[in-house]
């Protein structure tokens, strides 16, 4: 790095500059943009050292926030929605394939394998609920043998890693594996709404900007299959709060469903729930691994 | 927040659309303009799942090396030019006053009152140095009763809050009071190059854009005088490595001064120095208070 002196007008080429002699061609690339774009906000909005001085410590306490089971600056990528456009960028789906959305801070721990059927609610709260889809790829064709990986949160809005010791080790959280005709269906509870963590510096930025913490309700999904690309995503309750205001801005009108009332005894009783229980039924569309959206 | 839910076309827009209700008008200016370049950045770049996880990883140890004394954030504000364009943005000087220049993260304690002539170089390490100016309004006019807050790293490239019980307490710092004319006089050494501190995430992203850490030879100065404004600034040594590299781009051409030799023993035994010694001359001029650069 050597050459041209900082100035108010060039400041971003000068910054950029410095990054010249950076090997690997495409971190120039990233630093140089975020050096542009980053002065070009600070430019824009003419900001005061006191302002500086309240971010430099708001991103401080984010990152001392943070630690094994509390990820604030995954929590602020989510907030400003930055979370959901990488998602988005790289997952288009050209409308072939089930959408994708973020995969929140709490995928943290190896969901257990179970078995078709099995019941993932462990702690005995909550509207019972049978869960089931069908995961096929592009032209329809049954995907047998494909993981799917759920989690939820429980009854009380948090997920068995934020509790540990309250909640049963992997509550509402479950491997499975699709049969032969790429079905999977198993027990569980009907989701609930529930606030993100607003104990810390990103709850102090949603208070100050009058938004609510809360997330609608929602059920986590990884599909994998061999051969084909993977999906994370989000199965959303058709009448959940805060459809339309997603504090993390995950919803997609294409992942949201209804989850009815089933009053059956008969098959009630074959499911193992107790009558009348709900369903939600979610099937999945995996494009072919290399296949791009178009 | 209520509305449009979110899509790659109109990330940002969405996005800003939940900060509407924000009550300080300000705040709402702000986040919108952050987030519209946030997102400009993310989809420039296109930025990866991976490359967004690395940034997560870095920003949560930037905020988590930060303590009492080491801040990280903002040294990595330095090194993005973002420090030095706040500074300028703030402090536009028309060319009619002295320019400013980042204030640093050593600044964190109060310098101790010492009396013109005192020697601040506790250490007895360096060259030594006489250091004088005067500082003046806009017309020339000497401002008698200034305050001359100085401080400087020692011989080894530290400052004294970097070292406790290795430095003198206030070693190469004080606060000094201009004379009937502005004056001010007091011996130090002649500052030297040292690196900003590189063992943490910053350092690291020097290392991989094959960036330097170091910072070219200089003086910290705040000069404040009631009813004029308050100057941030640095003289930097003509003949230092890295003037044209300086690791924060702080450096400004009018910030620069020549060190010479003077050799004169009787000098000497009347500034109490030894022979033959360096001088340092920095005069400073400040606007009025009120006063905006033209």
């Amino acid at each position: 790095m050597s050459g041209e002196l900082f100035s108010e007008e060039r400041s971003a080429e000068v910054v950029a500059a410095s990054f010249a002699g950076t090997p690997n061609p495409r971190l120039t690339q990233v630093m140089t943009s975020l050096v542009q774009h980053l002065h070009a906000f600070v430019k824009d909005v003419e900001l005061t050292e006191e302002e500086w001085g309240v971010a430099i410590d708001f991103l401080t306490r984010t990152g001392q926030m943070s630690n094994e089971v509390r990820q604030e600056f995954i929590l602020l990528s989510d907030v400003l929605g930055v979370s959901m456009l990488v998602e988005t960028i790289n997952h288009r789906t050209g409308g072939q394939s089930t959408e994708s959305t973020v995969l929140g801070p709490f995928h943290m721990v190896e969901s257990p394998p179970r078995a078709l059927g099995d019941d993932i609610a462990l702690d005995g709260k909550g509207d019972r609920c049978l869960v089931s889809g069908q995961v096929t790829g592009p032209d329809g064709e049954p995907l047998a043998g494909a993981s799917v990986d759920v989690w939820q949160a429980n009854e009380d809005g948090f997920y068995d890693v934020q509790q540990p010791g309250v909640q049963p080790e992997s509550n509402l959280r479950g491997l499975f594996t699709t049969d032969d005709e790429g079905r999977f269906w198993f027990r569980s509870i009907v989701p609930k709404y529930y606030p993100i963590p607003d104990d810390g510096p990103v709850g102090e930025l949603l208070a100050a900007t009058a938004r609510h913490p809360n997330r609608p309700a929602h059920l986590h999904f990884i599909v994998t299959a061999p051969g084909y690309r993977p999906v994370t995503t989000h199965v959303f309750v058709e009448d959940s709060p805060y459809l339309d205001s997603d504090a993390v801005f995950g919803v997609k009108d294409s992942l949201v469903r209804a989850v009815p009332e089933v009053d059956d005894p008969a098959r009630a009783a074959e499911v193992g729930l107790p009558n009348p229980f709900r369903t939600l039924t979610f099937d999945l569309t995996l494009l072919r691994g290399g296949q791009t959206a178009s």
